[in-house]
């Protein structure tokens, strides 16, 4: 039994198969307030959907300003957040072929259908149906939702996946069978394979694929959460010689040695730009610079951090500022470049079970990234640790 | 003789070599002063300098800014402005091995030394010493200028080259010799050879070098002066399938189909704004975008009619104006990017010989660009005709 392989053993997909699942879930009533852990209905995956039963789930920052109801265009309530995950299929709708009961999956908020002309363009991993979208809070073929209260209310979907939930239904775009060969025991790699499903394949990805970060290069990262912690790790693994970490919080920097930061830069320790220091320290700045820390003032630091005529400025922080970029056209001409990286540039399902195999063969070390393991009943401490900058990825658990 | 070979037949580099040449120029004495026709002297070539004979020079609208003395730090009188310009070398001073006297050669702004950091990379067309510099004036080697009023009072240099002049002085890192082979008759050629000393060059290598146009692309350019078609015509040579023009001066349609340019929009003729226009007509918007205008709006529009994912966006144009990039970060998350582009990405000495001879082979056609001829004594009137917007390129001959 799949349910048994992978220790839930009380799961058993026959029986739940074609019906409506009675189940827990973390649900969110208005913006910040506390999440309320009750029993939902998840009913049965139409075509092309994947009901899933997840194993961890973990929270990030989207979560957090999407809870706090930041942008009032994305308010829906109640709604089930959370997108950083990984389950076991329950059961798969009609039409659906790439997954069966009992296979190991991660969700991916950026989906790849496979079929719009982003997903036929090897220069994007934009897809036209099941790209990022925080308005979307339904169900694409019927336009309702999967889940709903005892008493038969909607509870909205979120950023394509839903998983502060027993069961979640999801588009098979958005979901990635892990290890489709299945000659290897899987157990021992759930836990952090579940972190491939946003921040570190975000991270990793934009140092991979984005940047593509060459052996040898120099790299600055500013701002030390995970993703910015992961990309670190992946220009670790690519083989950068200088990998400078930037963050106001100097605990950050202890974490950051075992994840490849070799220079740390506290901008509260010198009264110079940051970009000097590291112009200073790199003999006319780096490579490639990462901004993951969503203010404008560190990406104007991380762009004159580049090195002129070839440097490139990634961005991974969420502005939400109205402000623009306060870069002028004419510093263009330097050769500065910057863009921006959803999900890392990967291809969800044609690119992440590759990426799964690497981090299984050590090629990437994830182990501690996952800083806190709570149960789902914790989900507001959870929460709590995550705002304290306490935490970098702490798992939750049914 | 090489002077009889180009039909300057009263050139004779053994009557001049070594010694100070009293010649021609049109010299400025103060921001947007008209030229003063004058005789001038022009001092030997120093090590690594080359003594050139001029015999085109064209204007473009960096002269002309410059002229005007729009930037106040760059400002610098008397001078000898001018950078687009053919001509033959006169004498060399020591060192210089890549030319000698007779050699038919083109100055290049954006020098090339082949020894620093930036002319080692492949990645760039940046020169450490001998790149883009307004206030520049005068030569690197002794902090001297190598021109002088007849009564003795040192005249300026411009751009590391000064062609508006029957003879200038420029370190060698910054003239490129044409034809090395020497296997063909480059007299017909001379003319249009003249422009790959920047308008040219700078259109046609942003559509090779810094965007590289694929064929069946779709492409959109932004003001249609002699850079901005050359780009167009860059970009027909690629093959692409769509060349939209964009322009509120609809005469300048007319020579733009000529160059490849195959739909026009003109800003005026809708309410709607250009970019919905271009998304239209080309199902979401083109490949690649250039920005020839130097006008922040012209940006933000070529910048959104780039196809989301994939689009890219060159600037070329310059903007005086104070003001910053008119985009959001988030808006980079839709996978568009935007690069500079400075001197077409070509790197002038390496590269310039071979894309001479692919203009002799006809593969970009450049007789078109050059729509006046006048001798240099109607610099005024020149100067007059681009302004008016009435000439792409106009030749001045001594």
């Amino acid at each position: 039994m799949a349910g048994e392989e992978f220790g839930t053993g009380n799961f058993n997909p026959n029986d739940t198969k074609r019906k409506t699942i009675t189940c827990k879930a973390a649900v969110a009533y208005g913006p910040g307030e506390p999440f309320v852990l009750e029993r939902v209905l998840v009913h049965p995956p139409h075509r092309m959907e994947v009901r899933i039963k997840i194993l961890f789930t973990s929270i990030c920052h989207t979560d957090l300003s999407a809870w706090q109801g930041k942008n009032e265009a994305q308010r829906a309530y109640p709604r089930i957040f959370g997108h950083e995950a990984s389950g076991i299929v329950e059961s798969v709708g009609e039409g659906v072929r790439d997954m069966k009961e009992g296979d190991f999956v991660v969700p991916i908020f950026n989906g790849e259908c496979e079929e719009c002309k982003y997903c036929k363009c090897e220069k994007t991993n934009k897809c036209e149906r099941f790209g990022v979208d925080g308005e979307k809070k339904v169900m694409d073929c019927d336009g309702a939702t999967r889940f709903s209260t005892m008493d038969g209310k909607p509870i909205f979907h979120f950023l394509n996946t839903s998983t502060f939930t027993e069961y979640t239904v999801i588009n098979s775009a958005c979901v990635v069978k892990i290890h489709p060969n299945g000659d290897r025991d899987l157990k021992p790699y759930i836990k952090t394979l579940t972190l491939l499903s946003c921040g570190i394949s975000t991270g990793v990805g934009a140092a991979w694929n984005t940047a593509n970060v060459h052996s040898g290069s120099t790299v600055a990262v500013f701002g030390l959460g995970a993703v910015g912690l992961a990309v670190a790790e992946g220009a670790r693994a690519r083989g950068a010689s200088k990998i400078i970490g930037v963050d106001i919080n100097s605990d950050k920097f202890i974490k950051g040695r075992g994840m490849g930061i070799t220079d740390f830069v506290n901008p509260r320790d010198d009264e110079r730009a940051v970009y000097e220091r590291i112009r200073e320290m790199t003999g006319g700045g780096v490579d490639y610079s990462f901004e993951c820390a969503g203010n404008l003032n560190v990406l104007r630091d991380a762009f004159l951090s580049a090195h002129e005529g070839w440097g490139l400025t990634v961005l991974l922080g969420i502005h939400s500022s109205p402000n623009l970029l306060p870069i002028h056209p004419m510093e263009l001409f330097q050769g500065r470049r910057m863009v921006g990286s959803v999900f890392g540039g990967f291809k969800g399902k044609t690119q992440l079970p590759h990426f799964a195999q690497e981090c299984m063969n050590g090629v990437v070390k994830l182990d501690d990234f996952i800083t806190h393991e709570l149960p789902v009943e914790e989900i507001n401490e959870a929460f709590d640790l995550l705002v304290a900058g306490k935490s970098l990825r702490c798992l939750l658990h049914f």
